[in-house]
């Protein structure tokens, strides 16, 4: 494969906020799914769980549960900023947390397993690559994890299928981007690299 | 880019544990922090340090003090099996983490921050698909993540630019493989996906 082409296809991914209703075609949410599967794992464990969620009334149902237990919540000082404002703009009312795509994928993985987060993190590298590929923009939701000991969302997402052990690692809202997919490379300023040569 | 190539280049990254001594050329390893730096992170925090040591008197006394530590550790009922077998095999003598590649990639990040195993993680997805589409072999290496709160290991880190309130949560080894490299997928039989249609 073309070297190049491999660091644009990595450069050129980002986050998109804001979501066209049309559906994504199933052969490609097949390729994203694959490349998630295809990510390593710890001693080869392949414990990542992919909940894939399509179906509208789960999703809206999911988003108003979220936004209903975050409004529970309080912002403490310090907090991270994402939460923060998750918190408060449930409060506001009318939150959706994953940005109304139509796909939201959930990368679950065994709690007491070492390695799940970043089993979970390397899967939604993979998916958000390969969805840059297919012209697909992608998000990263922490939401489902910060909610991870909730009761609530527990209890629903068991009904979806996550199974005991279990917690939500990462997520990624899929879909076509509502304007065309910003694929502008954001500067990099911070991610210091320091060579021992 | 072409889809085909994409999903194809993430599935035939594999781990390499046998390096040949052969230098990485400096132009293909700036590729790799390339990929590494443009992996996205919680609010765009770009707090992923990247460490990289190419010296070999380094390289050899950080193997050498990671097998003196992972020496002085018991290993547990339940441990995670390779954190055991690093244990172990320093009891044994001789023990070197890093497969002795020729470059180890350290990602650190802050210790306060919650996103900080998620921000490391995705940064050596990247480092890792970027690899190999430059023909070179890659392993991830959590021994020194299993090391971070040890002192004598951490004042060392320090020496090398490890700033206060980092901690590493993920390193990669790096080098031409030894043999030619490995591109054959292996099969996932893990990782299930639930679809909810």
């Amino acid at each position: 494969m073309n070297r190049e082409e491999a660091l644009e296809l990595i450069r050129t991914r980002r986050s998109t906020r804001a979501y066209s209703q049309k559906p994504v075609e199933n052969e490609l949410l097949e390729q994203i799914l694959e490349a998630g599967r295809y990510a390593p794992s710890g001693g080869n464990s392949q414990t990542t769980h992919f909940i894939v969620i399509e179906n509208r009334e789960v999703l809206s149902k999911l988003a108003e549960l979220a936004a209903q237990e975050f409004s529970k919540m309080e912002v403490t000082p310090g907090m991270y900023r994402s939460m923060a404002n998750s918190i408060n703009r449930s409060k506001a009312g009318g939150y959706v947390f994953h940005y109304n795509a139509p796909v939201l994928i959930l990368t679950a993985n065994q709690a007491d397993y070492s390695n799940n987060i970043a089993d979970c993190s390397c899967a939604l590298e993979n998916m958000m690559i390969m969805a840059n590929a297919l012209d697909l923009g992608t998000c990263w939701i922490n939401q489902l994890k910060w909610l991870n000991e909730n009761e609530i969302i527990t209890e629903y997402l068991r009904e979806l299928g996550l199974e005991e052990n279990e917690k939500v690692y990462a997520s990624l809202a899929v879909g076509y981007p509502q304007a065309e997919l910003n694929r502008t490379p954001l500067m990099r300023t911070g991610n210091k690299v320091t060579r021992i040569l």
